[in-house]
């Protein structure tokens, strides 16, 4: 391998504790010459599907070599499994309870395998710390080159949560609340949504596919696409109508609330420059219908 | 260029949502060997000025080939610039929209450039992540030795917004409040501040000048400088008035409250081990006098 | 020194305010080549024991020629020294103030000198913040290779805090809470806590030993160490009983409450996918008895 070995961290860690610094420890005991990035370590505890949403939005920009591990895992010290996983764009490692379902929903499956061996796990592996004693080794020994076969045996079902709401019918695409980010922007499950001049072609998401394609007419008619009129379509979240879909916030004054396209190309609601999870009171797992 | 690629980043991202992590896997895809700093993503959000101060606070310390990427973007999408600023002490990436006023007021400007070349450009550009799609590009291939010409035409006039308030009377120096850090000590635009012995010199901060000079008479004297005793002074700040400029914390019991010169070599108030900005309910903007 | 530079940071900065990353500018200003971790930068202000607990945790799992930057300094400014310290398993740089003395207790000590050499400081030293000043560039030259000794004079001795409360009787092993982490688990000072079979050894966590090895028989006689049976335990906290000590987090059922043997080897306090800390009110100092 002759790129610089890069593993990134997604966690509910938090990081007031040292838990994060310690996995890296443990990384670079392991492959010193490691790059180390920080997806995120504020998923709420437990929270597998913010998770996996986070996760989503971040691994399509690393290159292809780097190691994604995930620990979020409330089953640790349970029979759940420890995973490696790899794609063609990123090899994951995560604990097997569906934190990488949007990953195996969208990439080519390449290998899974559990983490079995001992030669790269801690000497000592505690009940409660599998990110340190069992993740984070996997995740150094397989950014530093060792085949993802090495760790041990295949495994055939990786456990996975459905795919969020997305149903197409003639007039209106219904889908749900996926997050609210910092800004209180809130990001639906109605994506991918790709622009055509005044029109968005949708491109469902969480399915394999030629993405950044433009959608071609028989999808349409095969009810796997949908076309609508950017400026004549309305959402509805919550009891509020919101007229119109935008490209960006600036195309509202500041306060007013919008829909739009957002940067990872699914249906947002934001109000510019304020909150629009607060304003809305929206929550993950809310409706959203956008009326064609 | 011989040295190590160093980027530090700068952003009101938070560090919940993996956007910080996304714009990290866009460098490291382009210069798989530069080094990343975060400065800060914990800046209020939309908030330019509270940027432009950490910025202020943080960039002299980095060596002169750093490029600093700062994301604070309220106009992401409309008409604002995408802009390079280059310095004999760092080149600085960011929108167009003024967060660079006190680099521009303090630092010799070489070349300023509008981002616009799309070969530094992800090859997809949203119209809501900027940082991901264009300023973190550019400042991976700043990083890498791109020529800063290279990027985009010329821009001849930068926005800036006013420096912080500084008058300079025969017997007050006026200022505002600027910013009240986590541990609620509250910085003021009264800066910097140079000891000589047990008196005080003022070299104002938001200006071109060779800083770490002593002031010299004759500047003084045109009321660019001031010089004060820093046991008689007196600081009036949201009607208390706290006697004495200190030069540390230590120089109090726990939890009195004083003024003395911070870090940064502005004026200061603080509680020792409390919280300032708590206790006397100060808030950026907020008149502060020193009175010689 | 042929491992790469590796440095550690912990500190009560927070992360808003640009003062981590202002270190960083100074280290890599030194040692370009230097691999950063953070620890924490979420020590809550001036809390030297969190601060000593969390470098604990953390420390053990990182190569040997790391150099561990700690500042948490509530004495900046006054007489207290800055010093480094020498050890087999990494290089400590931080205030004299107690922060280290988990690390005194249970290393050995091969050498502290107080960071006096003008040469291993910037040129400029402010009053209020040797973070960026003193401690950054002096963990800089470490990592680079300056011996120890460079740096200043021997210091005989560094100062301490008493260590946890850890009393061994025949019946009953008596501490205090530690910490309360991010998930709300709340670690206590009975450790180190070592399974054999059902049973569970203690090899006191803050004292020099051999650590990971099983207790010998000679050492429970001294009253050294403590052997219990692990289904048979009761933990008294805060007015309430947990009946026995377990393995991990899974053998509970949801919400439910149990004592467990955590991570770092100690007796911990948890609520499955909960918050002990916030269920049973517990902080830092409460009693806790752990009775065989």
């Amino acid at each position: 391998m002759n790129n610089l070995p890069l593993i990134t961290a997604l966690t509910d860690f938090g990081t007031a504790d040292g838990y994060v610094g310690t996995m890296k420890g443990v990384i670079l005991g392991i492959v010193p010459q490691a790059r180390l990035v920080d997806i995120s370590h504020e998923i709420a505890p437990q929270n597998l599907r913010q998770a996996a949403y986070v996760l989503y939005t971040a691994y399509p920009f690393f290159p292809p070599h780097t190691v994604h591990l995930i620990v979020v895992d409330p089953g640790v010290g349970s029979a759940r499994r420890p995973i490696a996983l790899r794609t063609p764009v990123g090899t994951f490692v995560a604990p097997d309870n569906g934190v990488l379902s949007y990953v195996i929903a969208r990439e080519q499956v390449e290998a899974v395998v559990e983490l079995s061996d001992p030669r790269y796990r801690l000497s000592q592996v505690s009940h409660t710390f599998h990110g340190r004693d069992v993740f984070a080794p996997a995740a150094a020994h397989l950014a530093a080159g060792v085949p993802i076969a090495a760790l041990g045996p295949p495994v055939d079902d990786p456990v996975t949560f459905p795919t969020p709401r997305l149903e197409i019918a003639p007039d209106a695409i219904t889908g749900e609340v996926l997050h609210a980010d910092h800004f209180g922007n809130v990001i639906t499950s109605i994506g991918q949504l790709v622009w055509s001049g005044d029109e968005l072609l949708l491109e469902p998401a969480f399915e394999k596919g030629e993405r950044g394609q433009p959608a071609r007419s028989n999808q349409v008619e095969r009810g796997h696409f949908a076309r609508l009129d950017s400026g004549a379509a309305r959402v509805a979240v919550a009891g509020h109508e919101i007229r119109g879909v935008h490209r960006t916030y600036a195309q509202k004054a500041r306060g007013e609330t919008l829909a739009l396209v957002g940067s990872e190309g699914h249906l947002e609601i934001a109000v510019r420059e304020g909150s629009a999870a607060q304003r809305l009171g929206l929550r993950p797992g809310d409706e959203v219908i956008l009326r064609t």
